[in-house]
């Protein structure tokens, strides 16, 4: 199987789940374009022709290369990052997005689970929403995820796959914006959070989100400062 | 790829979540043990040895075929339906739990997370909790299942998929218990849905369910009589 037609990344700049995907096509060499959807003035034919639920990211694939408002009326129309991290893995199966032996895809989608139920609540509550508690149950849920990591290197092994891509784009947030005491959490429970994360008992995450941030696949789709930017442009981030 | 290795599958007579896997592994033919784990008494080497959340379903793979409680230590633990599922479907690709078409399976993974994200919160929170306002939650997200589905066959096409396996077992028992009134719901809510799932509406929807009731893979997991005693004992369907 290989690319058979056109890709086009409908896509945010804030957002993470539209860097889920760019990480793994980048990692796919994919041939692709992006299209940035603005947010404050969203075209009416991207529910229409795109993604009737209106969020980012979407990709059509199949067909001609076309205007990103006009893609080709064969191509598929796919939402849900996770959905189209696994699309990827299987149109590309030569890049590794996934590894070969199936119970190593087992547990690459058994770490993204435990991020999905887990960790995205914890990290949703407490920097966009600021839920109290979320500070206790962001550490359990980052501690049950680092229990999954194998002694070194990636989530699965010591290549980059879909499990690093799909948590990746969050760990490397979370971190960044506890260092600038940027979110909805009170200033106090950041602090601990931060100090927590940088102690013995959260070393192997530690190790896990400075790998990540050294990745070549990870640095050529992330800019700290201009990410630092938006998200404190993010109405979501304010604290009240 | 071939099953290299014994599966046994840890299971509740209850559970719909082990029901999908129970599907998917006799669409396979996969040659595989069942142990049925007594929630109301359960072993303490359930936690220990193979699920560490302690709860159905989980599969051990690999190794010589063993006792239940003592499974061969190189053998993989893996829970997670779902996660299950897509395992099976790349342990048995020739017997296609998932198309091999990647748009399709993207499709397939599209339609379980139609359900994941909504029809089983709906499920849930009418049938075991009842949530005041889940009918029309239900109906909605049954109506936005229902717009998946393509004009006839099951979920992605003619052949059934992990899809239908994933999305079953919920849909045949919301219809089974509709039709017996059991369940949390006030009775004439269960009526009024009842009714709309009977109407031109849901027709599409009310096609596949009973497509699924006459599927053979579905048939042979399914013993109508029994799972509804079962469901009648069940704690959580008791009307307050």
């Amino acid at each position: 199987m290989v690319q058979n037609g056109q890709i086009t990344l409908y896509s945010s700049p804030y957002s993470p789940f539209t860097h889920r995907v760019r990480i793994a096509l980048d990692q796919a060499k994919a041939d692709y374009t992006e299209y940035v959807i603005d947010f404050a003035n969203k075209p009416s034919w991207y529910a229409e022709k795109i993604n009737p639920i209106g969020k980012v990211p979407a990709i059509t694939y199949g067909g001609p290369k076309s205007a990103p408002e006009n893609p080709p009326p064969e191509s598929a129309k796919i939402n849900e990052s996770l959905v189209i991290l696994e699309l990827l893995a299987d149109l590309f199966p030569e890049a590794n997005l996934l590894p070969s032996d199936p119970v190593l895809r087992a547990q690459a989608r058994l770490f993204i689970n435990a991020f999905e139920t887990k960790a995205f609540d914890g990290f949703k509550d407490f920097f966009f929403m600021y839920v109290k508690g979320s500070d206790k149950s962001l550490l359990e849920s980052l501690e049950a995820l680092q229990a999954r990591l194998p002694p070194t290197g990636f989530a699965v092994g010591p290549e980059w796959s879909n499990a690093d891509s799909a948590v990746a784009p969050f760990l490397v947030r979370m971190d960044l914006m506890l260092r600038h005491d940027v979110g909805r959490y009170p200033q106090e429970e950041g602090a601990a959070i931060l100090e927590a994360l940088r102690g013995a008992k959260f070393a192997r995450l530690a190790k896990y989100i400075d790998d990540i941030m050294k990745s070549p696949v990870f640095k050529t789709t992330w800019d700290e400062e201009i990410n630092l930017k938006l998200i404190k442009l993010n109405p979501a981030t304010q604290r009240k």
